[in-house]
């Protein structure tokens, strides 16, 4: 898996630092740099340095720090993986898995620490919220939405996850409490109904919701 | 209402300088700041310059930075007013009312800019967190949640906060499309029973929902 790949014209290079593997750790160093320094302050040589490769092999892999921004979101969120595990099991459930999934990867600490980095870099430059917007919404929501047999179902991909972004912004990023210290079982149970109706009911609101007048 | 007020032993200043007027004054000031230039960059020095007043009298009315944010929050949210008008005709209706009252503060740009400066500055920087956490939950959600007759009030208080959060975000701040351009009204109609179910049903899951297995 260490393929010593030479591009035409640049010089011979160690072995680590080429192939898949050096692809890899860039994206960890990128992950790690943006979750610290925040999208700004993150550059380019920052990320080659923490990866341990020249500057020039992070753009000959990635081109731009957006586009490195990018893929270590996309790493991050592995839609290919992701999808069939929440839609492939047909529409029975969804919203129980959709906020199980999501609620496990941000009680992961792991995965936690890049996400906290990725929200709060597309919510405070818009260099990545376009970036996240192209991303992650068009492979992530449009995804799910594509599997819909709803009206406007991008809109209702939409809908489900503004609610799952704002559990998130509440428990994990402000922890205001008694929301940061609650069961996640029980936020999963009270929201999966939630996700459910806005996934797969005709109506979004739901045919047995009580009426919101009277 | 432009009563000259002075401290013992403070040299006298303009008329212009005192009062409710500069109060207010510094206010409006610290809410352009920190909407324009975000938590960090705003300064006490900057805020006085911008309302026209002496330093030392935005630390004599506010004390830190952090307190003149707070009041600048406070201010953005009025929760004595709001809270009325969203609780004062009982449980009937409070989900739209409030879905209603919180895309209208949205909508009008007088009022989204400052709150897009809170809700960036309350995601980056731990000290307008902390800010958030204190004064617009305890005085906002906590007074929601005091109306309300169900088991865990402050934590269905969040539950309908976390999704009209997560909206605010995919629709003004990082404006995913089709949220972004979706008739307020249609908003309304689908997020008002989900938090009137959250608010005051027994059971925020509802009697009605539809199961989410089988």
């Amino acid at each position: 898996m260490t393929q010593e790949r030479r591009g035409r014209g640049r010089p011979a290079r160690k072995a680590a630092e080429e192939g898949p593997k050096a692809r890899e750790r860039i994206l960890q160093a990128a992950r790690a740099e943006f979750a610290e320094r925040g999208y700004d302050k993150t550059t380019m040589r920052g990320i080659a340095r923490a990866a341990g490769v020249d500057a020039a092999l992070v753009h000959h892999y990635f081109g731009t720090k957006d586009d490195v921004f990018a893929a270590a979101i996309e790493v991050s969120f592995e839609p290919a993986m992701v999808i069939p595990q929440i839609l492939g099991q047909g529409a029975a459930g969804i919203g129980e898995r959709l906020a199980r999934f999501l609620i496990g990867i941000w009680e992961n600490p792991a995965t936690r620490a890049p996400l906290l980095a990725i929200i709060r870099s597309a919510l405070t430059h818009e260099a990545a919220a376009k970036v996240l917007r192209g991303f992650v919404l068009r492979h992530l929501l449009e995804r799910v939405a594509g599997e819909l047999d709803v009206p406007d179902p991008q809109f209702r991909a939409e809908l489900a996850a503004s609610h799952m972004v704002g559990i998130v912004i509440l428990r994990y990023v402000i922890r205001v409490e008694p929301m940061a210290s609650a069961d996640p079982e029980e936020i999963i149970r009270i929201v999966a109904p939630t996700l459910q109706r806005y996934l797969t009911e005709p109506d979004p609101v739901g045919p047995g919701g009580p009426a919101t007048e009277g």
